[in-house]
């Protein structure tokens, strides 16, 4: 795929120049055939995933992975085109896994089970730490668990996940890993082991950040020294399960050893390019993904495909002719890790009004669903834009437009946001995991998703009127 | 499903016993309403393979692992009313995998890939070494580079497999693993990479043995040391291959560490039980399968549920009603490394005469062929056996069953064989890798194969007339 990038570099650069000519504005007519041409021909987010996947791999944020991934996505907007590209760097503290990640049964059933650290974890040392495993079903049942009765034992919470479209499974199984541990810490744990939070069933460990914050409100951050705390893999889950089952209330007793450490203040870093517009009065069209994944996977799903993607959608619009407003790209930097990047570029340019923010943060596959959270206070935008993407078999929707991760900006501004939300079937079979990898990704659906972004960044990029979030709920 | 053993041990254990009765001789309308309740009650299949993949886990060959995995069987056995249950010891050399398992790209895309080693493979030592890596498309290609030409190089092989339903895909890409890393190093390799022999998509690395002996018939064993070998998974092994796409010629350098060792001389066996029929000077019926399995994984295809299998219908066949020949089951010790328990078994028992001998070492997945080696030499019991279990899916067939690595004594004495072919179009997304876990059991298609090698065991096992293979083919 590598001779995409080169072709396409070669062409006029349209979108970087101020054209002169009414005839290079960007219309209707060309926008909406540049989203068709993109649903059966585009090659350029798949460039864009197959490039920093294999070229970069795994970019932990902080680590000079991540550096080396915000490097290449500089490099590679610069030669498609885009303008005023930039990486905007920023502090932060970096945790990083380290080599010994193992969990082995010591007895009644000795054997090895996958396991990997969650971000945040501590280290047991080298050496490992033993003891007895007590199992919860859930976050619930470890919060009733009385004060003291954890105390020397390792926590374990067994939490099943299922798959859903839009992914709401994982806000009902996610607080195992979010909050688990540092609950468990709080009754006495030694250290916390929990059942992946995702849906395959490969021996690929769903890894992702824990807190060490009660559930009560009351809070660990910055005081406290974290707990070991990994993920078994869902096979190595039911194993351990049935080892209860079977152990006729005999103790499970496990060696846990994991040698997570930080790293101390390192620099990330926020990469941002522009499509300009025609109109710099005008609020731009902000269209975001993140750069960084899990140290664990090249991370395609997660989310070099969300990058592609709306680079991809930024690109066409503006092949497409010059749009009247600039169309921004942000590939924040640690996402992951407590969406630092996100936070900071909102810091960094909160006084730069939005008109519109739009991430790609939900892997590859097809968009199905289309809200914003103008509906009610533009109610011809909404509907034209649910129009458009009709024939690319999207749905409209009265749902409410949140956002996502790496758009905390058009949040904090009261801005107005669209989700485009995409089929999370297979989501949590892969994000987080080692199996987050470009086979993974289907051609025809990511084009798909390219295809609903260039239609729908291109009539935000040239709406003339004010766009306009409704009312922030709290 | 503990309880079902619980439950079946607390039985009248009629197999043990020589019936006074002719009321308790195995008949033919028994025997099919016993193979009939398998098809949709059976658990006994079910209750080994989950005890021994939860309660052992992987079982290495001569290893303590496998020890524990030759003492479970032999509780089992008993438990569930088999007679004359013992471990047979031989011994053997073994090797361990160690603990160190990391490829990485130094340049110029610097990341890990996920990879294991192949067994056989020497050590690195822990600080690995690091060396430009050479591709070649099969062993083939391979045999083809000029001798030397490999100095100080890392040798790749891009064989990749399809998945068949006979399984036959593997003795075509094969060879990349069998005899790749002994071919390479004839070549001046300091080392071997190949792309897993599997199919499936995730990042478990297929795993097996390799040896130094070379195409042309030369061989290095005995008296060459091997070179380190290590088999990527197939998402590692595209991202390597897109790497020498983008790479533009330039090299591309991996760091590989692999720490195997070998043991030295240990102790294996095999396991035995019996369903002693009523006429001991009759020819047993061998039913067989192997009790070791790879250490990256708890051996649930490859071969817990072969082993379940075979000592499920056995047992059936005696619950049924006491057949007139011995039933035996053979539970092969290290059979991955080298089909060492099997030659062992058939070097101590070659003058005591098989009647028949079968195998299950295909996994879990439905019976979908018959074949014997007794077509045209006992045409009547053929085809009495194919029609009876015609009810359960089995076509018969015109290909002479050869026998699986479990039942090299039945090849040695000449006699007779069958295979139950079991659908393999999912066998290489498991076998040997870390994803053979108990959850890619389908219990409906295990029960399946109890019902199956039920009819087929009792009416073998039932047999008054001679059994004879075909005159043996070399």
């Amino acid at each position: 795929m590598k001779k995409t990038m080169l072709a396409l570099a070669a062409l006029p650069l349209l979108a970087t120049t101020t054209p002169a000519h009414a005839d290079d504005r960007l219309t209707g007519d060309a926008l909406a055939a540049a989203a068709d041409r993109a649903l059966t021909d585009d090659t350029l987010a798949w460039d864009f995933v197959e490039g920093i996947t294999t070229e970069v791999g795994p970019r932990q944020a902080g680590t000079e992975a991540e550096k080396r991934g915000r490097d290449w996505a500089v490099a590679w907007l610069r030669a498609n085109g885009f303008a005023n590209v930039a990486d905007e760097p920023f502090q932060m503290e970096t945790w990083v896994p380290g080599e010994l990640h193992r969990a082995e049964i010591v007895s009644p059933f000795p054997q090895p089970l996958v396991i990997q650290p969650l971000g945040g974890s501590a280290s047991t040392g080298p050496d490992g730490i033993v003891a007895e495993v007590v199992e919860f079903e859930n976050v619930a049942a470890l919060a009733a668990a009385p004060q003291g009765s954890l105390q020397g034992k390792i926590a374990y919470i067994s939490h099943s996940m299922t798959p859903t479209q839009d992914g709401s499974q994982y806000g009902f199984a996610g607080p195992a890993r979010w909050i688990g541990a540092g609950l468990a810490k709080s009754k006495g744990a030694i250290a916390t082991v929990i059942k992946s939070v995702g849906t395959d069933y490969h021996r690929n460990p769903h890894v992702g950040g824990t807190t060490f914050r009660n559930p009560d409100g009351s809070s660990d951050v910055g005081r406290a020294v974290p707990t070991p705390a990994g993920a078994l893999s869902l096979p190595d889950a039911a194993n351990l399960e049935r080892m209860f089952d079977r152990a006729n209330g005999r103790p499970i007793t496990m060696k846990l050893t994991l040698t997570p450490r930080n790293l101390g203040t390192t620099t990330s870093g926020n990469v941002v390019g522009e499509i300009v517009g025609r109109d710099p009065s005008l609020p731009p069209v902000l269209v975001a993904c993140h750069i960084d994944s899990w140290w664990n996977a090249p991370g395609a799903f997660d989310d070099g495909a969300g990058c592609g993607i709306v680079a991809a959608a930024a690109r066409n619009v503006g092949e497409a002719g010059q749009p009247l407003r600039t169309i921004r790209v942000l590939m924040a930097g640690a996402e992951e890790v407590g969406l630092f990047g996100s936070v900071a570029y909102s810091k960094a340019h909160i006084d730069e009004k939005i008109g519109v923010g739009l991430e790609s943060d939900f892997g590859a596959d097809r968009i199905w669903r289309f809200e914003s959270n103008f509906r009610d206070t533009n109610p011809d935008l909404h509907a034209r834009l649910a129009a458009s993407i009709a024939r690319f078999g999207v749905a409209d929707s009265t749902i409410r437009a949140s956002g996502g991760a790496d758009i905390n900006i058009s949040r904090d501004q009261g801005g107005a946001i669209i989700d485009l939300q995409q089929d999370g079937t297979r989501y949590f079979d892969l994000h987080h995991t080692p199996d987050d990898t470009l086979d993974k990704i289907d051609p025809v659906q990511l084009r798909q998703n390219v295809a609903v972004w260039t239609q729908v960044v291109g009539i935000l990029a040239n709406e003339a009127e004010p766009i306009e979030g409704a009312p922030k709920i709290d």
